[in-house]
């Protein structure tokens, strides 16, 4: 097993299509501390790319200025080891543009593995996902978390894969999107 | 193996004493987001309950104000679960506070389990803990986290156990208090 697949595995935050509680698709805004938590979790399992993923200007604007802030500006000097963090983060408008990045960057055009809450048909195990990770070092996949209630179910049905969600027997599932990534990157790639 | 185990397992977030960045002790704020994304965590993974720990008077009124708002105010109804979640925060001035809290509600006196992102001589493995926890329905246990840059060197000598870091081969070890408590508790006591 070479080191080498976890740059093979990218991390995608969908802003947009997303759903609120009623379940119509939305933007969501972009949150600073999302950014923060999963660049963090994202340096520390060696991930390949953190796409922050939006087609809003305003919002892209804000990614931006709180990006730059920690790689360029203040943030730089004062938190290196943030700066790394940082530096891994890409902003594009949809999933489609981070599949087209990845494969302009040189590497095969990447498989989709979406993330839910809920139980879907056609979920795979942790352990069938990390064989897959394993497998090669050709393959490259995205892994694909929602902000807001979820992803639009239109997102999810283009996905290649759907990874099962965490379950806990306690009958209580809302975990936030920063613990999901986190949670969901340790069982995939964590060091234990 | 009894399920009940869960219920002997709290968590306490130190705001002091912990380090800053120049390792100094300070009282660090009450932040938003720890609130939410621990209390979700907590609630996801059955445990008992996540005291938050304070000795500023602002700090806890902040606190209390946040909760609140989750368990009797407007968001009470609005979002249902996360009220769930809140119910089972408690603010208290000192890691003495929570054991003698937990032991004045009937249960025996717990240990102690500090966490750090430093490799420690007296370190405990995941594996050990585990076993630890599901040996017996009497023993109760308290995961203690510190905001800022950790735990105060003195608070951490005081406590029963240290549990080992969160390894990862990156050499990059920088995770969010949000991101380490989802990933302890997940590999403690997570239906995986």
């Amino acid at each position: 097993m070479k080191k080498s697949y976890r740059r093979n595995l990218y991390l995608a935050l969908i802003h947009h299509p997303v759903v609120n509680k009623q379940g119509d698709i939305i933007a969501s805004a972009v949150t600073n501390l999302d950014l923060h938590d999963i660049a963090r979790a994202s340096r520390t399992f060696g991930v390949n790319t953190f796409y922050v993923v939006t087609p809003l200007n305003d919002q892209k604007i804000l990614a931006q200025r709180i990006i730059s802030h920690w790689t360029s500006g203040g943030g730089a000097a004062y938190n290196p080891s943030r700066k790394q963090a940082f530096d891994q983060i890409e902003i594009v408008d949809s999933l489609k543009d981070v599949v087209d990045d990845i494969e302009k960057g040189g590497c095969v055009r990447p498989k989709t593995v979406a993330t839910c809450a809920k139980e879907q048909d056609r979920s795979i195990g942790y352990k069938q996902f990390c064989d897959m990770l394993r497998a090669d070092d050709e393959s490259a996949y995205v892994l694909v978390f929602g902000t807001a209630w979820g992803l639009a179910e239109s997102l999810m049905s283009e996905t290649d894969y759907i990874l099962e969600p965490i379950r806990s027997d306690t009958g209580y599932n809302h975990l936030s999107v920063r613990s999901a990534v986190s949670i969901i990157l340790d069982r995939l790639v964590g060091d234990r």
